[in-house]
């Protein structure tokens, strides 16, 4: 058994990563870290963690939760308070935040709106998709929700397609957001309700470009939805790729990525509360376009089961342990 | 007064038509055509119908409408039922389904799936965008929603972006999809739910080339929403272009079409319920994509709001008479 | 024309408020107060404000507002906030929060947890349903949303029903809990959800017990929508009793009040975004209850519509002008 | 190992109780029966069981699947297909449906509106909630959803309350009208709607009234959800009775039934997509009512949850095998 700590472990990354650790045969709780709930037993958060079969600590703050000296330290904070994590002398470290998601300071002032106050440490964190850039060192930068979705469908295609022109049309449910109350996600501004939100210039855009190797146009959406990711690309393929091929045998090995068959359309409600990644393949009747269009849920896959996943194989455990591969049928 | 006659009034297009023609103050109504409800009272359809204050007279079958010879007589079947129709000898006739936007009848066997059984009659109807290509003779064929949604986007811009490349990825609420149950339209499939359909062959693409003059790349999505159209527009400038500046120019006499101040996002619960469209323009801040994104109500401005507009223009009435362009505010 | 002042026009009842003065044929704007936007243009609230066909005024500090000597001043702010208000020396007040719909200090202490500012002054104002208890005097605490639902649903038959066992189960939109950002309509805790809350010690209780003449069990629930309460009434007919009967000719003349058909249920769809209200009467089939249920839009008839029906009768204008009675159809 | 077969498996409670059945270790598909999919791979259904584990054999047809010979059968049909159904001559069968809850062919008359057609076998089916009355025959009545939410919540009580003048006021997802498309189950009639149905007359009373051994005044709404039912239940105590301590009593040792500590709400998010049920128990401030309430899945506890579970105990298995007691938990 490995140890694990939560830092923010009542936010909703925090919660998720909690449940994908309490279902993982090989890890147990060292600390909840909550600034919040700091004193109050894990129930207080949600009153299913009374019942829990595994040892459920109660919350500390997240200064005495980073004294536990866990095998991995899970971090699940905005973007600005994890910039200013030291990370421990030892054990893996998974930020779930953009805190160290690029290298460059540069695109932390233009993009996230902060100066990074630890820019010259950014070089010893590896940003890791699982599946394609798995960690190879004990600080990893998990993707941002977006990003994994969209870096899925493209990242195996991206010497397949041309790439000026890549058209990225993303739309998230409301938990992206966090946990935290704003008037964005207030529940009378979401209900019944679809908007664009930083057309343009969303922080997940450089991510994408840098795993890529190119920019692309990316805009995002809110939907009237607690969960899920649908990232729709446009590509135009360079001459006879078969783009479906090439991601059928990228992710042929991979449990948590599934490339559904021709013509089945993917959607929310399979990937919602697990950690899989559906993809489909789809040409345009009118022009050279092809569609490759991605669902994942944004705290699963986007967030918690890529954490976890990224642990996993820096512990050197069978990556998928302890995710929720499929839901619920109906 | 003019009179007008629904044929197929409780489909949603139907009974949204019927409800622009209660609050305006030059139609009434001639006749109610309903297969389905044929005898009955209007109120059985919707109780509030018994407390209008302008007589609604109770449906009759859709032949007998047809006798009503009325002023305009509305047509809100299917596409196929409505392709078969044979129009009225005299009045204005405003089409709200797909069977006469296109005067090729391959269009109908390729987008629509079926062989038009009027073909040779199909020139003798005008595809109708009130702000941008009004009426010109009696038999009109409405827009599309989405069609309408991307065309008052582009339409203006059309000279002044590539026409390749150009990419709409578009979102509806589900009664886009006809109050016949079906599937797809069943709650169980769409609460909680967000997901592609028709995806690069959806049957708006052939009327928005046609208005435009270039093929798009065109994906709609269903939302977890009843009503509403978001379509979000990835063009490129030509040299200079001003996007902005001429849709601000294209639609300065326009009630229905709102061009967005600087900054502010088009989204549904500002436009449903209405017969208003929102345009935003917003630049990209990594690619030289300029992004146009148009909100409307599918039902409103996506059907019986401008077929409403399409037959005041015909009857030389103001435009905008009896619509509704603006909904309660919060 | 009267003049009319809105304190907290930032709000969902202020907004709403507005939206009924905008189209009111005898009202104007004197002030909009707001302590949040002060000093910004009205349409920095709603885009739409910027078309408007009547003047707006620019938003001004709440009590700048109040030295506008409007004809009527409706007060749209928390309880708490309005309870400390001090009314202006004339001019019509409508408060639409609960800060004086009781003379008891004792209910703002056990029902609201506050001790009331200005105890003292609770009997200068008038409680007002306006088609049963219409005002009649200047200072008017309009009804919660909650209790006129089941006020309008109940007070004409206290006196044919059993007056112990009245069980009243609401469940209502989130904009029942306002505007301001909280845990509890984060849209992640009300998307896809449904729950009960303050089972049994809802604030709305005292003031239906005053208008019944009896205690009553109340349990409200959120449900994952923006607009609209049902409540559902349990009674007991007192021998013979036809509560149809009664509640038809309590609402003979009364527009903004509908009792429907036999069999015809009431939903919330149709009185979204209205000032109506649907009320239907059912008999169990198993024991001697009847069930009446009352459907209102918490905002319209449960706050605004009321408020501008109740401002209208003191100002001696038809009750029910300004009103929106029926909303888009389909 | 033992074998089950599915009659009906593409319907809702078919496809859920297929769900468990996959993650059962104890049983194994014999047949998946289905008129519709006949033929057709069990993937085409839903693409994940393309990738289960567990061997999924494709549809055949229900009477196919009845020659199975199965060790449990689960019968998942409409009422009245099910009530013509003949047992297999051996083996267990659960019937989801409410064709064998009542042993009173009037029942069916009154309450279903058909006549059953095999009204004196109805007297060799047992009826069984899984924690209160365990199945003791091989033909098991699977209680309905509302029923079991309400059983579970007052059926320990029933000799602590006054038996007359219970009153209990239930709301559903929409799951439970069935996958089959109908108007009432069109999206475009629940999205953003909330309406009460067969008031007063729902089917499920009678079984509860049976159960307890009184009636009760029972009302059903429908909420713009997929999954789930809250039925908040108003008694009246009889003297000194401790409802709280009589549920914490009855379901100290269920580990699908959690009676919530004091002050906690039941809601549906934490109940959703498991089989898990939650209870509270409420004191009402202004009368001598309790509210109990209680919140489960439709489809899980309500259906295919305590399908197993009966299914379970008939097999002398630990009952809660194959369940899921929990979800994901933000």
């Amino acid at each position: 058994m490995y140890s694990a700590t939560i830092i923010g472990a009542s936010g909703y990354s925090g919660q998720e990563t909690l449940d994908r650790i309490l279902r993982h045969p090989e890890l147990e709780l060292a600390a909840l870290g909550s600034d919040t709930y700091a004193g109050q037993p894990a129930s207080s958060l949600d009153p299913r963690l009374a019942r829990s079969s595994k040892p459920v600590p109660a919350f500390v703050t997240n200064a005495d939760a980073l004294t536990s000296a866990a095998d991995v330290t899970f971090l699940c904070q905005g973007h600005e308070t994890a910039a200013a994590f030291e990370p421990p002398a030892n054990g893996i470290v998974v930020d779930l935040s953009g805190a160290h998601r690029s290298n460059d300071p540069a695109i932390y002032e233009q993009w996230y709106g902060f100066s990074h106050p630890r820019a010259d440490e950014l070089a010893a964190w590896t940003y890791a998709v699982p599946e394609l850039t798995p960690p190879d060192g004990r600080l990893i930068a998990n993707p941002g929700c977006y990003a994994i979705a969209t870096i899925l469908a493209l990242a195996p295609l991206a010497r397949a397609i041309e790439t000026s022109g890549v058209v990225v049309d993303a739309k998230s449910g409301v938990s992206g957001a966090g946990r935290v109350p704003k008037d964005a996600s207030h529940a009378g501004a979401v209900l019944d309700n679809f908007k664009p939100y930083r057309v343009g210039s969303h922080q997940h855009e450089p991510e994408i470009a840098s795993a890529l190797g190119f920019d692309i146009c990316f805009v995002p959406h809110l939907l009237p939805i607690r969960r899920g990711i649908i990232a729709t690309c446009y590509v135009v393929p360079r001459d006879g790729a078969d783009l479906r091929a090439l991601l059928q045998a990228a992710y042929a090995d991979a449990p948590a990525v599934d490339v559904l068959p021709e013509g089945v359309l993917p959607e929310l409600s399979r990937v919602q509360q697990t950690d899989a990644t559906e993809l489909g393949v789809f040409e345009d009747q009118a022009t050279d376009r092809v569609i490759v269009i991605a669902a994942i849920d944004n705290l699963g896959k986007g967030a918690a089961g890529s954490a976890i996943q990224n642990a996993n194989i820096a512990l050197g455990i069978e990556p998928t342990t302890g995710l929720r591969l499929s839901g619920v049928l109906a």
